[in-house]
């Protein structure tokens, strides 16, 4: 498991006054850059460089509590499945300043090959990070 | 079925060249604020003089081919399920050149007053409008 | 001139309740594509086919009023100066329902080779398009 | 002066594949929230508690070299104007990496009332940390 925590952003509030609901996937992308960091070049790498990329392919997102501007978002990132291919994320969100339970978001990934957007096999040192915090 | 069509904008796409994953939830937000515009003042009405809104419990997403700037997204918006205080919006996504398929997001909303945060029952005229696109 | 009327999406605001100042540069940059439609392949043509774009030197905003949800922007496009290379655009924002002045904005844009980010002359079709609203 | 590094985000480029450049004032604001964190309760309780903001009145940037996903902005904020109501913040953005310099943005703010959106005399508090950059 890895830790993300992250200020919710004076700009990522919607009219109704909470975190818009498609910002909660923006947090959850950093927090698996974060996860990434321990892959060669990080997802930075993958992306520019090994033109490698993670696209999303199913989300299943439960939304429990708000997020308001002021509250810091704690997600705790945990990798429920490794496929040959793919795998999938999972990202609990709680409020960090009373553990208030936020958001439950299962991020289905596939391993493709940006140019042509066709699926690879997990590379090696990816597929060593999302082990290291498998459930 | 209402119909919400959109080009890509140039901001919506990430690092890999493709809309973000997250940024189809604003989309999903701009169709069900057209599938809105028969209630009472419309969703703007809803959110500034009402003070009900329709926030997020649950979106299931799938993924099937990638929007590029350029596109134009084509987004048919359904009701499969309307219950006493919630209900299932459907948007299913192609790309307007050629029909291909992108993504079918369902998004489960809970009519909330805004001040608590407490779940209502549907509005008359809301309940109303979710009735004519039921399938 | 041409005129681009855009309604302030629900998550455009910010955690004041007004339009973040920011986003006041995507809705110039949509309104700049509507100009641009003009020209051979639109500004998506100019992107994805021609490796031509026009980044941003310089921006100077003026914010008079706030926008907030529910108005609708209208953005009055004018340019100002057109050179070699670059060529300013002023958009003009006011609030549709009322004239009310909300915002006049600046932005000098140089066109550029995308590949090598070094700029270029004008291409005649686009500086056809920017004359034609020239003020 | 102080100094605010952050990571591009992956959903921060467009489609012409840099830093889209309204994202720039994205970055602004958290770095002027990072300057506000000594008034009392930091720019959250500003906002929230206290309701009072700093709504842009002015914005002057220059756009000199973009940033793309993969750098890191360093932001150096001082503050060369401090008047009754109003102040002047300048964000001078570089590359981490190699410290080239890529960006100047004046940030003209007005303390404000949110309630009503007049202006107000700048908050002791708020004054004193503006004065401890000053330039």
């Amino acid at each position: 498991m890895i830790v993300h925590e992250r200020p919710v952003h004076f700009e990522d509030v919607d009219a109704a006054g909470i975190v818009f609901f498609g910002t909660f996937l923006n947090y959850c992308h950093e927090a698996m850059e974060r996860l990434f960091e321990g892959a060669d070049g990080g997802y930075v790498g993958l992306i520019t460089r090994r033109k490698i990329g993670f696209p999303a392919v199913k989300v299943v997102a439960e939304y429990k509590a708000p997020l308001r501007y002021g509250d810091v978002a704690r997600i705790e990132v945990t990798v429920p499945r490794i496929g040959t291919t793919s795998a999938t994320l999972r990202y609990a969100f709680s409020r960090a300043v009373d553990g208030v339970h936020v958001a439950t978001i299962d991020h289905v990934v596939v391993s493709s090959d940006l140019a042509t957007m066709t699926k690879l096999p997990l590379p090696r040192d990816c597929r060593a990070v999302l082990e290291a915090h498998a459930t």
